[in-house]
């Protein structure tokens, strides 16, 4: 029985009024505040942390973060590159040339180079805009200049994006060993599915960061990235925007590149469900997080749930952040 | 009475002799293998996790990170610069000018560059060489290359620093309105005191990060860096080295630029606590941590424990990372 | 005698009708067509360079280059920093690691990271904007984005900038040990004095690089940068943009930070003979050259006069780029 | 009849003696002093630089710069990338935003990240070693550390690198359609058949700068990069070493990627010929060079010489440099 809010069945030849419409009916703008620079963040209240704090019942924790170097999956579309790891001291000048320091010490210190969109990110409410407009109903032009983001900057989450956390394995729920096909568009449907499968642990309730798995890291991590940056992939289906804005959840992050589905539904199109749910719900986006590790735990345990810490770095007026999430169960 | 294992009190004019007796005496070199690449982590055990996790009981959170920008302490001291955030697309490109996409979608990117040791971070097990010997007891010139860290690089610790906080606040306990003067070396009998003066929430167990605020944080936000970055400084005495072996703490970290105090206790020295407790005890150490906002609150409400999550961006083979750490009370 | 074509006193409280006057009467959009990306580089021709390369006859090359490191003058105005420059494989790798190379084969390689306005450079026509137009009357926000210089780009410039080079050094004829005093507006009258005083070999003619030395440089080589970036200068007073114009020069080079004298010439102002000559008049502008040995040279021999090759690195798309000029005597 | 310092044929197992004998027989260690920085640069004397100049008789330039873009050659081979370009500040901020300048004036900066070998440049003498030793007979390990190259850095030949230029179109000799083949070696024999067949023009003398075009450059416009950074290529023979040697010229370049012949001509080798002329006979080497322009005129004119300005913007203590050479007639 369809949602009352769910979409009409999309017309492929037109994006326009799908976003048009889905804008309208799923936004969050105003809700809290003028002033509000995290969107759905604000479902993350202390309550809400003490009861995730809570899952964290054995203390096995889980890193959910790529490596970060050379051999990631960038190849320089919009200018993205993997990040450039340089050495300007070493040990092997500490010992062998001498540093000028006394008594025996020596060290070494490095410096990184890279879009921060490289890696494992949080897409912060400044990285994407609606038809002109930025998060909360601001002109974009007002909030992202050359000066970086002036009012929704990733700093403002810095310690803020501390929640219950939800595996919604949907890969190992509808693929072939765990990894859907590239194209597949994961509707409400499957995402229910997969929460009923997986049982009460996976239940979706608001403040939540849902982490949904597709299983295309880890066709890249057997295979090599080949197109994971852009390319097709597995992700949520437009359709889900209503979804996404009724459960309340303050976060979403997938195991791929980009999110939602690639190619996107409609003909000629860009990340469209990027375009309702970043500037429109003020919804935070994590990309190509690795939740392999966690998967395997969560489907041995049956547990779904833990507790999630992953704050980004708070790179003042930046619209993305490198983040290393941990899950904690 | 003193300890049996303490330092005779310092010659100033022989840091090589106290060095050579301190690395002597408190190596962990061996303890847990010959692979070893974490060290001191290994006092973290999922136990000491799952007892941390359950002090974070009200569900707030605290970030202890800097912002990182072109406004931080770095001088150009070693090549260290500020982060250099440059924009590669924004939303007045989007707005005025068009970027190529179809649907009305526009999005800002960015890029940024800085040395892994500009802001709040931790030095990894790579960055500090005693005469030549990183942590383990390996060959300095055979651990860190100009290809970075091969053994110990921070990626190691990625799932790791999950662990009991306790917050020592000496700068409150023997500061004047909460900050010690430079130069002023926080010796084992203030730890003991503070801890003493905080209560048993402020004990000190094997595995925990233990987080020292000295006030030098405060003094530069309401004046102004001022030397911050490798100026004078209070900070652990270089006759602490004991009490960090000992207690099998996994981490410490302060709200200082380098943790000990400046100026060393030696006259020509540089950094000597460093050169014992990296690469001789295997400590990861934090720095330019902002421990104000925790302080006031565990002033107020006198539970200085907490859980503390602080993982590091795993750059691949760096020899030390940002880190936004997160404590929940 | 004025000339007629001379602007009226400065009124020191009215820089805007100044600018419009001065735009007015100096402009050269449309002179080289809709299409044209280079302005006054276009006075240079072929004969003139023919002319010019006859001008080196003992081949004594003076490089008109400041070092690019750290140690440079940029104090982060702007994020202008001073370059980063990191190796990637060094010598001593090489010997005392070894890189995986055969038969003895070992090298060195490197990075650099700093803005294209760091040190020696020209401004390119698209770094400076009049009232939100850019040369040859096009729309600032239609040349300039973030994606950089998409009409005027400092790559158009690669193989032009040749031409006979004229010092004329006013730091000696004016200044005492050969350095102006800062503030010291540097008038066509200063300009045709210092050529009368260095005789025939000073002319200017059309197509020059005239090179203006006011002894800046000089001083901050022996006192340290204080201020040479941004700070007070001799400089070339608003009131030449007649002189530059009429000259037909094809582009000015100082030995300052800005070209022109500083504090401005406006009670509230930021270098407005910039936004004369770049936008209007189509004038490449040469900043922080070292003139110093060059102008040793002239003084002793008494030729003013030399062959200039000052091309640019051409960075596609950039509104300026370093350059290493040489002049050949 | 065999030039007597002609090397014998090549045993392709015995890369080792080949060099050693070829290092032995043509090295300028001590030539110069002990204290030389610039090797066959000092060929070049004024007098030579006077004639040099002659050369320019119609003022037509030829700029030998590929563009410097993230569209370059560089695959990320040792971490080289293409140039990364970003704003900082735009025209459609100036015009959209403001950027709060006072009357009128609006700007763009810009900044740049590259490898310094990242496209058209000169190979330093620290940038490649021989069984340890850099140029003149130095420990590697003592000239190019993590700081750089301590003795032979690229701003020691800022001013220097001016000279009498020859084309030798081994391509247009040799090739179909002006390209030589993959894995074509240039011999001595086929240097001096181009010299004989360009006529007198292109005879080499002491002091000159060679330029050695292939056509690969040409090809890659055509048909992509495909390989061009790393990849095969036509180039000099390890058997020229003896002609780059007795010649006595200052410097050669070519339009390839590494200037020798690629695969090189042992089995198991890597740039032999650089680890010859670098650092034992001193010779500066330039790489990725445009000469089809260039090329093009020389065959309409019959005049291979020309007067070449080619100096490097002096970053301090590099090992390369970006260079935009210009080449006068």
């Amino acid at each position: 029985m369809p949602n009352p809010d769910d979409l009409p069945a999309l017309d492929r030849r037109d994006p326009e009024s799908a976003i048009a419409d889905a804008a309208r009916r799923f936004s969050n703008w105003g809700k809290w505040g003028e002033q509000d620079a995290v969107g759905t963040m604000n479902y993350i209240t202390d309550d809400h942390r003490a009861r995730a704090a809570a899952l964290a019942k054995t203390g096995k924790t889980f890193s959910l973060s790529l490596l970060f170097d050379a051999d990631g999956p960038q190849t320089g579309w919009r200018g993205r590159i993997n990040p450039v790891h340089t050495m300007t001291a070493t040990g092997v000048d500490a010992v062998h040339v001498g540093q000028g320091f006394p008594h025996g010490i020596g060290g070494a210190d490095d410096f990184i180079t890279m879009p921060l969109q490289a890696g494992t990110q949080w897409d912060g409410l400044g990285h994407i805009f609606d038809r002109g407009m930025a998060w909360n109903g601001r002109d974009a032009a007002k909030v992202v200049t050359s000066d970086g983001d002036q009012v929704t900057g990733i700093e403002h989450q810095a310690a803020r994006i501390v929640a219950r956390g939800v595996l919604l394995d949907v890969g190992r729920r509808f693929g072939d060993d765990g990894e859907l096909p590239d194209g597949f568009a994961i509707m409400q449907a499957h995402l229910e599915q997969t929460i009923e499968a997986q049982g009460p642990t996976a239940e979706v309730r608001g403040g939540d960061i849902v982490l949904v798995r597709t299983g295309r890291l880890a066709r890249a991590r057997r295979e090599g990235w080949n197109g994971y940056a852009g390319g097709p992939a597995a992700g949520l289906s437009f359709t889900t925007a209503g979804w996404l804005f009724r459960t309340e959840i303050a976060a979403i992050a997938t195991d791929t590149w980009g999110f939602e589905v690639r190619p996107n539904e409609f003909d000629d199109a860009f990340q469209p469900l990027h375009q309702i749910v970043i500037p429109n719900l003020g919804l935070t986006v994590g990309e190509m997080w690795d939740l392999d590790s966690l998967a395997e735990d969560c489907a041995a345990d049956g547990t779904y749930e833990f507790f999630l810490v992953a704050a980004p770095i708070p790179f003042t007026k930046a619209v993305g952040a490198p983040v290393n999430p941990i899950a904690v169960k």
